[in-house]
């Protein structure tokens, strides 16, 4: 898979914008289709800016209008996925709408095609099931913005084949995208679980009163994020004893078992005065009218970041 | 506080010989007091070492000896403190270890001396109250290693005085650390909570079935820790919605409730089976008998993302 392929963007708003780019950038043809026909137009307007701005963050070599020029307007979704080898479903978040679309991508689409879903908290079963090719359709939830956070999580609905996976995988990873496996349905699959398991036990010390939020973020910022960014949650255990995650676990386990028997555990009701107080210090850093041009410094930094540990690859292994 | 002051660490192991070379490194001068007299000549010998990994890693300028000239064993406690500014307590995690090495500290150092304690789970005021000095004494928990995850969690006892809290803050700034502040005693501070929060919902996920250990680890590598080593928790959230925090939790708030209320929640048993199946994970990748070079894999790509978000500091606010 990684001869350039057909691909089709089926929706041509944020998500589906993010993915063709991707799609493009790595030499892959791209057909994009949105049911209202004033999006696609619009949608490649939009691309030519933000790949100027990609292009300016080092994320890519090629010309922008290279780029751009890979990326065609359908005139159908039966004209996009003509001779498709994948398909990257990208409508609303509602699930009569994607069932409809996946029967029509299931008729339209040659046999060989992946359907990717960018589902982000329907369970994937509900629109994947019932079709002649339940077996190559297959969740693909990307983190936002997905060029700069390049996690995708492939879910697995119940009639998903393996080779689906395998193949949306070597696709995915292509387009510079880490694949991980989501083996079956759960609500908010694994990134937005890990996410507020994190941030509700947070919520929770800020609430009463044993840390402000912006010391939350010092620790991650300084401590937890960086240790992550580098070896995740388990190797950096499996790097904390000689002997690996084994010893580490037979050293420290009753203390982490005790601490884990001493988390809130209870889901925080994330009420008025306690968002009030985050905002209010966040908003002392950075004012709501500084917001922007604060995320572009955000994209800037995961831009640079990316192509750091780009380098550390040559550099440390 | 950014003049050069005289610093004290009471306690020559692994967190003792770490604090010293931070000092000494930022220019400070230290005295280093083991009640084991073996111990800090020992010491010195190892820190020769480490200093000039350190320096190789390019956390300093100063020659290794000079570093090491700043660092003069005191023959006994009072020695060690008389004149200080500043005492870092680095004996064992026991109670009344800490407690009769906090009286000792309390009778022996000048007036205007922080007490600051390297501990990590007793609560601090089991041996910090009923001094004469209790105001000036202070929890500073350091994460390993505190050179290259530069964060301190100052803990408040009850009777710890803010002024404390702002003397002991300024000094760690001034050897490069990030101070965060503890308002109140909690069990495992709140890094530790923090890191056993996602762990505790990881472990789940793993155990469950939904999801191997080493695609936890690649969400956290390629997603959420990169966002969190660049923004914190709710930094990412403020720039999530061109209102910011608020804006981001009206939108999205009953689905992050919901998100919440889906959590596992409950304290996993960390049980062999489980530690069997993430240790193989990681061992396939790397092997027990190559965790230690690993290690030094780790410190070099920690160091390297501390120059990096130095440099990035100057390039992009």
């Amino acid at each position: 898979m990684t001869k350039k392929l057909i691909t089709a963007c089926i929706g041509a708003g944020n998500i589906g914008r993010a993915w063709a780019m991707m799609f493009a950038r790595a030499g892959h043809e791209v057909r994009l289709f949105d049911q209202n026909a004033d999006a696609p137009p619009a949608a490649l307007a939009l691309m030519r800016g933000l790949l100027a701005d990609q292009k300016a963050l080092g994320l890519f070599d090629d010309e922008v209008e290279a780029v751009l020029a890979r990326i065609k307007v359908a005139p159908s979704l039966k004209a996009a996925v003509k001779n498709a080898d994948y398909v990257q479903e990208c409508v609303y978040e509602d699930l009569e709408l994607k069932r409809r679309v996946f029967q029509a991508l299931d008729r339209a689409a040659p046999e060989g095609a992946i359907l990717a879903s960018s589902v982000s908290s329907i369970p994937v079963s509900q629109f994947m099931e019932n079709l002649a090719g339940s077996r190559r359709c297959i969740g693909a939830h990307p983190i936002n913005p997905p060029h700069l956070l390049p996690v995708t999580e492939l879910i697995m609905s119940p009639s998903t084949a393996p080779a689906t996976y395998e193949r949306a995988a070597a696709f995915l990873t292509s387009v510079g995208q880490v694949p991980v496996r989501i083996n079956k349905e759960i609500f908010g699959f694994a990134l937005n679980r890990l996410q507020f398991a994190i941030v509700n036990e947070a919520l929770h010390l800020i609430e009463q009163g044993y840390i402000s939020a912006t010391d939350v973020d010092n620790i991650m910022k300084f401590g937890l994020g960086r240790r992550w960014a580098i070896m995740g949650l388990f190797e950096a255990g499996h790097l904390n004893a000689n002997g690996g995650l084994r010893d580490y676990y037979t050293k420290f386990g009753e203390t982490i078992r005790s601490l884990m028997q001493e988390l809130v555990l209870t889901p925080n009701p994330l009420g008025p005065a306690l968002v009030d107080e985050i905002a209010g210090e966040l908003e002392k850093t950075t004012p709501i009218d500084q917001v922007v041009a604060r995320q572009a410094w955000r994209d800037r930094q995961l831009a640079a970041l990316m192509t750091h540990f780009e380098s550390m690859k040559t550099k440390v292994g």
